[in-house]
């Protein structure tokens, strides 16, 4: 981080697998339509359970990308 | 929700009328810019207040929203 | 509340009409299987959005009521 | 909102109708010894039940009025 | 989530491998006294130290339950 | 606590003596209906006043206890 | 509590004792000035060291009275 | 902080120039009418904005002042 | 603030001066992709150091702007 | 609380007695230590149970310290 | 946990492989200092992005230790 | 912020002139005892009045520095 401004913007990601990969599928996706990420905050771990069993991990981020000057 | 990555917004809506209809309103406005409106989460209620009665509500939203594949 | 012991149980209600409405049903289904319910406070308002309208109120209470003497 | 400065006073109104009724009934009543009041904000709500049912909504707000230059 | 009403259960796991498996093992001794499981969140995530070394992860979660019809 | 599966259930105890009392009186009550209590945490000290005095100290407990092997 | 609506003043008792004798304290320098207290629920509690010991406790309430009708 | 017990009012300050002018400005206006303020704390800051600039900021504070003996 | 409906973005501004530059640098790079903003609210106050003084201060703000009618 | 500059610990004390004790035996032990100290808050309050009756309380406070000069 | 007092530390450990793996690298850098480590809570989850990837986990702990007897 | 390990302090810094002089304060104290301190956040903004004019800030910091290595 550095004298830049930066803008924060809300994203949740699902996974089946663990809550790392949910949060790089949140990255990914958010990476197709913002650039400049450069950092992230875990505001909400959740998810869905089918049979007894954990169906999805759904983790809400913060992430942060700086402004183009 | 599945196994979609979601972005969420923050929106305020307001009504002379009712709690409910300031959601409505948040939510309508909100959907003319953005599609595939899934979820909200009501984060405050405010409101004003003219000659000793409410003359709107506020009421903040989290929307959901799932990112186009 | 007087001098008894309480417990404290967390259900969610749902409704398409209010947010008054998902309470009530949260309350009136609780009653089918606990007594003596006290008060409530609600710690959660959310919903879910169809074609750009709230298609369900989803809120989540904390019940109070009394152990049985 | 202007360059006042406003206090802020914790009242709670109940109704036995809805949740807007009950903040409404607490600015009509604190509306009687306090005057200028601009805006309000929910911090709780709660409410009693009895045989099953909501008997009072009960909510608390916060309510700014202006000092009297 | 459909229009049904929940109930929600506060559930402890621990794990000594990771904090998937902690919620893992909440869930499924849950589901040994609860049925029609839908969702869970993550409240809080502890652990014991053993040596220097994590010995348990433990993982609170909130489930969500349906009420049966 | 060790490598055990807790079910975590909030409590309202009430005395007229102390926070203390209040929360003994919780965790006795409590013990009636649920075996394998392990821990509480107070999340919450309120009370009633009569006359100028404290008539009851209410305390939430949250009270954990271990799922039967 | 019934259907009245009430006011909530902040209030910070202080006491070498205990922390429900500076309670007690906070509430009958409240009664003083203000009739009809009904509640309390304790906000913070905090307290002064002098040489290794504590001196004083200090709790910080939020005290509910009924408007007069 | 001695073995006094006090209240404690929030009252809004707003300022063009700075976060410690609002300050200033909530205190020097609530000392018009309440005697032995002796401690704040901070908390909102909030502001409006008026073509791209601050036009005000505004500071919420809780102030602390002796009951009187 | 009247009848309209508010987006809410989080910027992240920053500035090695003072709290209130980093917010004013926060608000104007918003202000080249946004429009009509009304309001803000800083929601944390962080910063660098570096030697042992402080480098940057990074003050995140929620911003509310107004939705072209 | 003057012109200095504090430090601040967090430390848990347990006693089978009491609430204020837990938070005696705390500071004192802390003391052995810590020179200066001039303030704590709580900020968490738990305990264990043994045989349906509290065995410890655990309080946990943050210690507030002067830097000597 | 027994009848000991235990003090709190605050570190972030970070990794890029997974949030357990940089819960691990706080508790060891820790162990090197600090003796008699018992327990830890996460008290937050963040990342550093790069190229559209997490580069780093950043989890903060409280670590909880017991003082020497 | 790379791949190191952090520990994190908490410091209370006054100053009688503002916000952001009670911060170089606290950080410059706690730098006669700590080395490499990174980053900090502020966690409170208190004060104390006197004749109804601001006499001191205190500002709460979480100081992180880098555990060497």
């Amino acid at each position: 981080m550095s004298d830049n401004v930066y803008a924060v913007s809300k994203v949740v990601g699902t996974s089946s697998k663990s809550i790392e990969d949910a949060i790089e599928n949140a990255i990914s996706t958010a990476g197709k339509t913002v650039k400049n990420m450069d950092w992230f905050e875990v505001v909400e771990t959740r998810g869905f359970i089918d049979e007894g069993k954990v169906r999805y991990y759904q983790v809400s981020l913060e992430i942060g990308f700086r402004y183009e000057k």
